[in-house]
């Protein structure tokens, strides 16, 4: 499974002490590109093109709070879930291998402000 | 239903141009800390007190994209979902009425790393 | 004075419970975009156009932490200072007058990665 | 030097397909954490005790703008200012060696809403 480690930088925590909620998303952001870019497909150049991969849902379950300090991964796996859609399932674990959050986020290429077949976001699918 | 009116900021976009996808949870966490200050909970005074008011889980699905300039409401309504735990139904609507994106997002109050019953929170559905 | 009053929203506050030190260049970033569009200047379509408003140099004093709820205004005025170059000179000052942060933020336009004059940038300063 | 690694993530970068303004404030303050941890202070602990360690100027000079994939160090060096405060001299620099951007940012040690000489950070300083 692709991984990427990173550690938790003070000013993602909020006044809880803890990460913010929406940081959670960062995370899984950066690892999703880290990976599409692993596989030939960078999000930068795509945009500049005018192919715009988007999300159409998120669903984050948070199981333990990230605090200032902690080390963790985050993994990325794809399924098809339609003609034109993906979701990438996602992790993030603590370097004891706690899981702190998981996550099923939902993407699509967009040109023209349409969602279309993009061959190579599609076939990253494991089936 | 509790409403608050923001507008896009340019800095809240990202490469591609319109509001990044973890800004939508940041405009929702907004709204609810106001809707909670607004019905007597105060969230930044609990967390000094050790009660922290916590997000389980989030579903937003993103419907269209916020752009540079937009400005828009986010709505807060609470459902009760168990003994512990509250939904707060949010919805993200350009002015011109045209919904952006939605989210169900699950919370509990958290003391001492339990959830516990915080009387103030429950009380929030509407149910 | 152009000015447009804000409030700190509880996620751009850190673990010590204030505003983070570099969300003041947000704030101050978007009084500066607000300005321009109501001198008919779009940052946002100036960027798709190929000229970036960009900084080259921020000079910021922090005189006292903005707090969860604070509401304040932040205030733009504009010195040039050389045949490219303009001064945006900024104040944050909390609802009850007191000033938390100032700063002389400098900026020019660009295109094609060269500093060039644009006219509409450089008379915006009152001289 | 005291130096860390960093890459850019396409989440920092906005409309204008380069890393935003503030985002170099917070690539300069973890860098700060990072060496201050690596001297014994911990920013989050001391927080929680009470004790601030907070900024009271930066001056940041943007060079040339990070893009998206720029791997990129952060330095930082520490000079005594006064009794009470210290300068951390900071740059970044993109991995082929190119000054990206660099900083003067002025820090104190507060307790109680007082500035107080707090001997580990004033030792900090080569002097």
């Amino acid at each position: 499974m692709f991984t990427i480690e990173l550690k938790v930088r003070d000013y993602e925590c909020d006044l809880q002490g803890v990460v913010n909620n929406a940081r959670y998303l960062h995370y899984m952001e950066h690892a999703r590109h880290e990976f599409l870019q692993a596989r030939g497909i960078d999000f930068a150049a795509l945009a500049a093109e005018g192919v715009d991969l988007m999300l159409t849902r998120v669903e984050v379950d948070y199981r333990r709070p990230l605090r200032p300090g902690d080390v963790f991964t985050v993994s990325v796996r794809v399924e098809r879930v339609s003609r034109l859609k993906v979701c990438f399932v996602q992790e993030i674990r603590r370097a004891d291998g706690e899981l702190m959050a998981s996550g099923r986020n939902y993407g699509v290429a967009v040109r023209n402000g349409r969602p279309f077949r993009h061959v190579p976001l599609l076939a990253l699918s494991e089936a």
